[in-house]
């Protein structure tokens, strides 16, 4: 019954995460790729520090050695 | 008699844990997943800062380079 | 539908990106290289701190450990 | 007459060990399982912070790469 | 028409280059060899920091994980 | 003529010498293991900050990647 | 014409150099071995700490990933 942590990042593509990073902030945006590394490609992302979106990428690769965490965004 | 690391881990699936971060947070929630690299997947994970519940992820993939430890839970 | 973080950099050789770094500032120019590890070759590249373009390299080879991430540029 | 580093762990299975951390703090407890990565397993163990115990977990598992050292606990 | 990380730094040998280092400072000179790790040679290497060349050497070998990024130097 | 750096630890075995560490503290006590990561192990070893002893341990395993040199201690 | 960064450091045997540690201090002694991680052996080599020589030890191996550069030292 165990998901492997790939599983659950493949599951989520094309549906939004929040990737944060070791340095503190955060991406959110639809996952659009990922590999082994963890590198990870989101579409319309939107860079969050204390809570504030500070930028907006259109398209982003982030290389995996960064993120602290994946987690797929819940919607009510 | 010896209790290999990754086999300890395994145990603990579908069981509440605790994964101490390096940077010193930490997050509890039922472990559901997890690989050779002790990358780990948590469901209902409270992100806990001194003490405090300061967040709640449904599921979350944490990326084993920023775990300090994994301890399973125990029942009182 | 997944599109893989190398092919994701592949589609915008030749084309503007930014490229974020671990440190904090970023570099903006032509992509017109990379290799696995995302080493990045920029041309006409600038080196932005804070906002303000602080220095320009008319080529420069990025080691790719220090890379948080790359994001094409886009054009209105 | 050398000591392997891991011949010494093996040898310190079910005995109380110190794990010092990268961090400046350190467990102790008694060693009940380990891997080549110095990921290691103690069950009982007390985790301590400037001399002071600040936390007790039955059973956890550190992973290697916070490890400073291992000393096994002299008994007098 | 993509140019490889190790091209543009193999094209660089016997001229003078820029090499950025993560620390903030940067050595320039004459590129003198390299190996795929970015490990490289400079002759004439002038520390400079802040602006300021601090230290020159004769013959200095980088240990690549220093690196920020290599630049050739542009003749005017 | 030349020592491998592996060479000269082994012919250290069971005399004294300093393992200096990164974070600016050092170990004195008998080379008794290692291996090829520098994992060594150290008996009678004294923790040693700002040149004062202060710890004991009799026997310790400490983890390669933490060591900046080791130094054969010379007797006069 | 290239001198890859190995054969400069093999080049050095027998002869006086620095070598630049990423924390900010040198050594400085003769080169009596190394291995392709970088990892040194001085001989008398002296620890320089802001220009001024703090310690001295008889033989040292320095463990490659502390080192910044190797600079032969240069004779007048």
């Amino acid at each position: 019954m165990a998901e492997r942590p790939l599983d659950v990042v493949h599951k989520s593509l094309d549906k939004d995460v929040l990737v944060l990073l070791k340095r503190g902030s955060e991406f959110r945006g639809k996952l659009i790729g990922y590999d082994i590394h963890l590198n990870v490609v989101l579409a319309d992302a939107d860079l969050i520090q204390e809570g504030e979106v500070v930028k907006r990428y259109g398209k982003i690769v982030i290389r995996g050695d960064n993120v602290l965490a994946i987690s797929p965004v819940e919607l009510e």
